[in-house]
């Protein structure tokens, strides 16, 4: 078999990871065989780590921000249900707990909701969005956790935060925010999206999507150490203090990587890279529109179109890595590999295909 | 602050890591940035995840493999409770399921036990092994999974497989073999520990201990696939049927390392890596016994020896990486870095300070 080359991003429009930054790869390429895991061992990559959190937090609209950083935002969404499960439990006995989420929600609640024994309740979207209604109306005495989207998977639609964790404080629930794709563009946006804007608890902002690391890296953000206390598990024969990953040898190359990715982005180079990805969303729903294809508005560098599935098949078989949303529209992400030229090139095949 | 180098192993007696092959390394960083959980996208690592299954698969005497690379043994200890529980969920809706393990087993039980709800039990060891009447008197028919581990964390024991294995298929339970540590040593020993030596269902045998890839590289393996259905779930968006996994985006780096390190090693290279390494255990055990300290006598390469606190604090100020057994012994693994030149520098300070 004729295997791709891993480095070749050239047709890769499905993928929210993308070609790390320079400094991040080498950065990885150090720290290959290190675990944060064992803090007590791995000395150096536990201190990068802090920065990390800190660089995250400050990125968040957090100071003193604790967290660490997590295989990915599955990882840091099933432990912020977790977060929440556990602190009811500890707190009242609670043992039927509820978590309330949007329909746009990534399919990690669902894995959450599997693992943890959890019960999940959909609220419905209104034009992509939250409808804060329906989410009150699923909201009861059992909820431990709200959910809100900064940037959803399919359509890169922002939730109404505010009014969400408003919501989730009215019920002694926890809010969370998952921005693991957003997070690293909405800081160059005028959306309500983190810490300072609203009573948020924990967030999910991962350093290898928009932030440029290499996998894996992803971020779990929490307002205070507090509510990482739930989850702390005694950790015999390694030299430090209990465990709240959900994972336990981690990445020191995702940790090292995502330092130097911010050291090297944030803001600056982060705001140029957000700049571009829109502007290219924008030009690629005028080409495809033109063309006479239904698209849905991109509010965040991510476009959805409504192209015939037998269209998007032979794209595949062009070697083009697309995706599809629930709906069946072609999903592009505009991640940083994705250039202009990149889509110049897909228009050609497209209109070549359909 | 002066940070010590991320790759200089030369003091680090504590970790159950250790400095990659260097195909290893050269295969970790061409994947740095792709991710096996989405293999629709990522077609390349997800064939090599494959051929990493069926290798550990061949290594722990089981054809026709199924499993995936995790981000470590946490990980695939978590995925095999969940793999009982679930099980047994579905089968008779068990509500109010226990595992069964021995005294002895890594603390991921503990985590496994908090974040899926289920009891532990544990078996108290006789000689640092499962002492399988006792193991027995725990088991009872909301049992859904006993474990056995092979290498034990703090002295390298292994349990006796095939009792403990036979007493799970008594009670329709499933048996998961801890082999985290362990697995690329055994095959070079006498011990039953393998698919082949007793009806196991489910084992964690990590390529990034003693199989020398990068981190992060654990392995689940799994008798059959039906084993893992109970794990899945939807994943719309991505071009695939169901994630198993625990974890989202995995490390492309870690698959494609563990199989560079397997084809490069095995089984050649980790019979010379498994005898260095336990005569090296055989020596030190004799210095240290000389030197009139107690030593827990290796069975697998890892010492564990009665060393005052004060003189193993001291050791830590002098950089060596040391830990502690639960007991308060000081505990060194015989990873391939810690060479007969190490141990000899080690014992120069121990001999200094003590």
């Amino acid at each position: 078999m004729q295997r791709a080359d891993p480095q070749d991003f050239a047709r890769v429009l499905s993928s929210m990871c993308t070609i790390p930054h320079p400094e991040a790869r080498a950065a990885a390429q150090r720290f290959l065989a290190t675990n944060p895991g064992d803090p007590g061992t791995y000395e150096t990559v536990a201190a990068l780590e802090e920065e990390a959190i800190e660089m995250l937090g400050r990125i968040a609209g957090l100071s003193d921000a604790a967290g660490y950083v997590a295989s990915g935002g599955t990882e840091a969404n099933i432990q912020a249900v977790r977060i929440a499960r556990n602190r009811a439990r500890n707190r009242d006995g609670s043992t039927d707990p509820n978590v309330v989420v949007p329909e746009s929600a990534h399919f990690s609640f669902t894995k959450a909701a599997d693992v943890l024994g959890v019960e999940l309740r959909r609220a419905p979207l209104t034009d992509y969005r939250t409808d804060v209604d329906a989410m009150a109306e699923l909201t009861d005495e059992q909820t431990v956790l709200v959910v809100a989207v900064a940037g959803t998977t399919e359509y890169g639609r922002v939730d109404p935060i505010p009014e969400i964790a408003a919501l989730a404080k009215a019920h002694d629930a926890l809010c969370h925010v998952d921005a693991a794709w957003g997070g690293f563009v909405l800081p160059f946006t005028d959306y309500d999206w983190n810490f300072e804007h609203a009573p948020i608890d924990t967030m999910t902002i991962d350093p290898h999507k928009m932030g440029q690391a290499v996998v894996p890296a992803g971020g779990l953000l929490a307002r205070s150490s507090e509510l990482l206390d739930p989850l702390a598990i005694d950790t015999p024969y390694l030299e430090s203090t209990g465990q709240v990953t959900l994972t336990g040898t981690r990445s020191g190359a995702g940790v090292a990587s995502a330092v130097a990715a911010m050291e090297a982005l944030w803001p600056d180079g982060y705001r140029t890279a957000a700049r571009t990805a829109q502007d290219n969303a924008e030009w690629l729903t005028a080409a495809l529109t033109e063309r006479g294809y239904d698209v849905v508005s991109p509010v965040l560098p991510l476009v959805a179109a409504d192209i015939p599935r037998a269209t998007i098949e032979k794209l595949r078989d062009h070697n083009w890595r697309v995706s599809k949303t629930g709906a069946g529209e072609l999903r592009i992400v505009m991640m940083p590999h994705v250039t202009r030229e990149i889509l110049r090139s897909f228009l050609d095949d497209l209109d070549r295909l359909d």
